[in-house]
């Protein structure tokens, strides 16, 4: 961790540990229970309450990979730790805190304001701090890594789901892609909605930039529910691995996705491939007993978060869309490959 | 955490998620204990043992930077684990796993092959795993977070030292900065050595790529000595650091620093430039009060590890070399700065 302390003004007027003093450590910031040393030595100090586990995740945003060049810095930050956030979520732990590693082109104060306000809004808002990190120069590169705690034996696994399960969406899909397909002027999606739909729609838009992790419902599941996966890669292919590792197979019912305002607006083919295969929306996928109904039901509400039911999983293995007619059809588990 | 569990080989043939169960997945590793799911899911799920609290620390290699184009791969793996070992040792702390974030140009195999190989057997030889991690495309980043455990108030804390300390170095520094100098061909160093010394000096290059990051001392010293910090940024740098953060000067005994057969081929400037200045040695430079010198020479035979005295910690601030001739001058405590 090269996050010293930081020496004398003097020595280092406008250098790495000035940068990081004056955007990343909060002295005033009230210490959170859990973290026993923050910022400024070799390794932050934590520790999981008596009885707990550790939940830890790390994601890695490249530019022009993640994000496009020039993306708004305030988003950007909240985005980088709301990714990670969103897998302490489909955990089904609560957060303790997080490391940021960054490379950097070079050292731009109001760029570096912007994202670190963005960032700590993101952290604040769930009491999660920032415990140390490291700052280099290179291509603009955000490593963070999460922490959280969760009962044993509580986790949402993967590899938890059951036969006869009833699946379940948090919020909706789709509109991330849209967005993101907009952004980049694809064609369909400017006939279908204009080429200033995202003037017109800016809640679309919030959707690419600012996803929000569902942690409350996450933590209100754990226990409660079996499987869950974030949405990261597309409902699809997210509900692929839910299937791989459990060694299942699972109905969608395409009738019961919900789909937002600005989906309707798409012809059908295209509104289903944002829903299924859209991709960056963070919401939580999960499996759970058919006689925890009103469990769910209730987690939804302590948790503010809309949830739908959308299917079950089946032991006969493969992924099918049953559309309102009633002729079911085989679904890719296709997500997006960095490599493929 | 975007490193799931692999779907069928149909559908990815050559994709991320079978790069990464090529090369990082490694079904018949024996499970570690304090690791209670690894690499597949959302998160990782960990928990030091009882009454244990857990260290993290973090940081991003970046090509160009932080290592030349063209490393060996097989170092390269090494180096980035041992880096983040290394401030484990620094902690006192013993590994308990790692997660791994990786930006790749492509997927080049042979080269991934040889990474996974060097990571590996540092990880192996510390019995810490890689619980998860994430692959992406994007200029070469390396950023690795490490997790170790140590017991609430036994950490060495970079604010813990005392007026009146000894000071003490293991093993030696400036070598790796000479084979730095050597490979960029850097006129002082070949007028000294020779264009060919790092052939003919093989264990030089080895002291610049494949550091030994000192856990079996670090978890000896912890509880007996007081601060610590590994010596990345050079020993009088990171001394900096132990004497901002613990409000503090100190001597260092120049005569008493060991040098290295290839450095004592260096004019004495140079040479002590190397041994103050030099950086990525990876030593650990830390302190202890004078009654407790039977015990740090008990610690440094058990650990196996050659440890000097080599001066003292004052209540008066500022870092002084004191040559044998007795009269001591101020040292800068200027450390590598990225965005210097």
């Amino acid at each position: 961790m090269n996050a010293p302390a930081p020496l004398s003004e003097a020595s280092r007027p406008a250098g790495e540990f000035d940068l990081i003093r004056r955007h990343f450590q909060r002295p005033g910031h009230p210490r959170t229970p859990g973290v026993a040393l923050g910022i400024g030595d070799d390794c932050a100090l934590m520790a999981p309450r008596a009885g707990h586990q550790l939940a830890i995740s790390t994601d890695m945003l490249v530019e022009g990979r993640h994000f496009l060049p020039g993306t708004d810095p305030v988003a950007l930050g909240h985005k980088a730790l709301a990714v990670n956030l969103s897998d302490l979520a489909a955990m089904g732990a609560r957060p303790l805190g997080f490391t940021l590693a960054l490379a950097l082109p070079d050292a731009n104060d109001p760029w570096l304001a912007a994202f670190a306000g963005g960032l700590f809004a993101l952290a604040d808002a769930h009491a999660c701090p920032l415990v140390g990190g490291d700052t280099t120069r290179g291509p603009l590169n955000i490593c963070i890594t999460v922490f959280g705690e969760l009962h044993p034996g509580h986790a949402l696994r993967r590899d938890a789901a059951r036969a006869g399960d009833d699946l379940y969406l948090s919020g909706r899909t789709g509109e991330a892609r849209l967005a993101l397909a907009l952004l980049r002027g694809e064609p369909w999606a400017l006939q279908a909605l204009g080429s200033d739909a995202l003037q017109t729609l800016p809640d679309l838009g919030q959707r690419l930039d600012r996803p929000t992790p569902r942690l409350a419902l996450g933590q209100a599941l754990a226990g409660l529910a079996h499987a869950a996966i974030d949405v990261s890669d597309g409902l699809a292919g997210d509900l692929g691995h839910i299937l791989s590792a459990s060694d299942l197979g699972a109905e969608i019912q395409l009738g019961s996705l919900p789909v937002a305002p600005a989906l309707q607006r798409l012809p059908p083919a295209q509104q289903e491939d944002c829903l299924l295969h859209g991709g960056d929306d963070y919401e939580l996928l999960f499996t759970a007993a058919p006689d925890k109904r009103e469990a769910i039901e209730a987690a939804a509400l302590d948790s503010a978060t809309p949830v739908t039911r959308i299917g079950c999983l089946t032991a006969a293995p493969g992924l099918w869309a049953v559309p309102a007619d009633g002729q079911r059809r085989a679904v890719p588990t296709r997500g997006f490959d960095h490599f493929g």
